[in-house]
């Protein structure tokens, strides 16, 4: 990271730092404004005002992240909470605009950690390009929080002529994945519960804009793209079944694992089905339009892995089902709870 | 509140809510769809896509809501994260459009304080009016948050032709309050700390979005608004003072306050122009235009007791002081820390 260095006051967050008074602005020109500060003045009023295209549609989407440790190989909090909304906005066919980031601060934390975390937003936010254009910041007392939760919303627009739905699936599609599942939830896992594996795997926190944007330049015929973050691909999937009314199913060994994400799950009784990606998109597209679809994505480095890994069905509305190797079908349910709680 | 009635699986919240899963499902079924849905199919993406006017500029802002206790006398963190996202929507001249909300919920949390919680939002929105078109629930362990901590953002759309700014002010204008300072702080402190007043005051937390619009349809002279939160009314003028490189001078006696605020602040040693207000303007207007825009408020509801507090001066630029009734002159600094944390 690249460390401001004005002379900090505090070494840690304070109550006063979410006052709104002096220790506030002082948070502000010492810690957010380096981090951010993009060569505008840096803004004094209580809301941003933009220039908005005069075509196409807004899109917003929020998420709070909560994830734990804050810190973790690939990645932490920071660009974790730039990329997870980004995502949002990408696979809704969106292109990303601006962003709105609020931070909820527990009393006691580091304030080296805050300006990692802040770097690390920046740099994410400048790899898309996308600028952040208003924030809050709150502290909470000792006890009450954990350190550092970030909300992002972003705000983006959908060009005139995209129109992406999770009901809109239809039998003879293909279901098309970006990369390889899992590696987030198992690089958290693996960070915060100490598990060496027997390479350091990263998490796979990364924008998906460009890709989204490669995808849908190459053909109309995609129906809808998600991000499959908690809950995993069968989340994922289980609602785009759902909401579109078919059948959808897998063919086992065509989904993409990394050796390390595939031993752990054996190790520790996980399917990775289920466990988180922040880096990877699945889409479903027309059959005809697959392989164009297919070589535009083998062309971005986000999507270098990707594979066409099941088709729709008008068998079985509702319901994601997985062809094994040795031919059986099983169902691949929504999962009632949480295999990975904070896992974003 | 108006409670739905499904039979609930769970009477607190649990990990698995926060999951993507199947729980994750249920709470939106059996909370948020109940409390937010407006007749339109409830969304299945991951952001919402919704239509902009054609002219104007795009206003974003975003909060996090933090506040102690969760609900208090005249209103909630509910109905709080409504009208503060809203207010700072409206003190910049935006028209509110739309609302999103991201839950961080403590494990443990009575799921009938999410519903009451929700329900106040939904009213609130429902006042201004304002559609919450999109939202993020995530959970953290026990002891790891406070109940329920909300970010919401709002989006809204500044007409062509209003233009306001903290910069705008200029020697000559006059120091416009649209009411009563310090209801809300002193009435949160007094539901935290169990203080008896002698009549039960209630915060201001309101919607100010129909005040701005009078305020804006009466004169195209009204330099800037602010709604004064956190710091009170203090920070917003010393922000104003700043940014605008002027004096203001306050009248102590025009200062409005209600007899128990002002007793509260006598008896706690709390000065009123630091206590956070939720339902309260200051606006910065030309001197010949005043009167039109001080007649527009107080035919409001919100702005019955409006009324002129100080003006703006062309001496010590960036310094905000307070004419007491026996002729001297305070200065009126930015506060350092925290009178009340976690007002809002």
């Amino acid at each position: 990271m690249t460390c401001p260095a004005p002379i900090r006051k505090y070494d840690s967050v304070v109550l006063g730092h979410g006052s709104g008074g002096r220790l506030s602005r002082d948070l502000i020109a010492d810690v957010f404004r380096p981090a951010f500060a993009n060569g505008q003045p840096f803004a004094i009023e209580d809301q941003a005002t933009l220039p908005f295209p005069a075509s196409g549609r807004l899109a917003v989407t929020t998420d709070s992240f909560v994830v734990r440790p804050l810190i973790f190989p690939g990645g932490d909090i920071g660009s974790l909470a730039v990329h997870g909304t980004v995502n949002d906005l990408a696979v809704g066919g969106a292109e990303p605009l601006y962003l709105a980031a609020s931070f909820i601060l527990e009393e006691g934390l580091d304030i080296r950690i805050l300006e990692l975390v802040c770097a690390s937003m920046r740099a994410a936010c400048d790899a898309v390009p996308l600028p952040l254009v208003t924030g809050d910041t709150k502290v909470v007392d000792r006890g009450k929080g954990d350190g550092i939760f970030i909300t992002t919303t972003g705000v983006g627009v959908v060009p005139t002529g995209i129109n992406l739905s999770a009901a809109f699936a239809r039998p003879g599609d293909r279901v098309v994945v970006s990369g390889t599942l899992g590696d987030h939830g198992i690089a958290i896992l693996a960070a915060r519960e100490g598990i060496e594996l027997e390479t350091t795997l990263e998490s796979d926190s990364a924008s998906l804009a460009g890709l989204a944007r490669d995808i849908l330049g190459a053909s109309r015929a995609v129906r809808c793209m998600r991000d499959p973050t908690r809950g995993g691909l069968s989340s994922a999937l289980n609602e785009i079944a759902a909401a579109s009314n078919v059948g959808i199913v897998l063919t086992e060994d065509r989904i993409p694992l990394r050796p390390e994400v595939r031993g752990a799950c054996e190790l520790l009784g996980l399917d990775p089905l289920y466990v988180a990606n922040e880096g990877k998109l699945v889409a479903i597209v027309d059959a005809e339009e697959t392989n164009r679809v297919l070589e535009a994505m083998l062309r971005n480095e986000r999507g270098r892995d990707a594979r066409v890994i099941g088709e729709v069905v008008d068998r079985h509305p509702g319901v994601v089902t997985m062809r094994s190797v040795v031919g059986g079908e099983r169902i691949v349910p929504l999962l009632a709870g949480e295999q990975l709680p904070r896992i974003c």
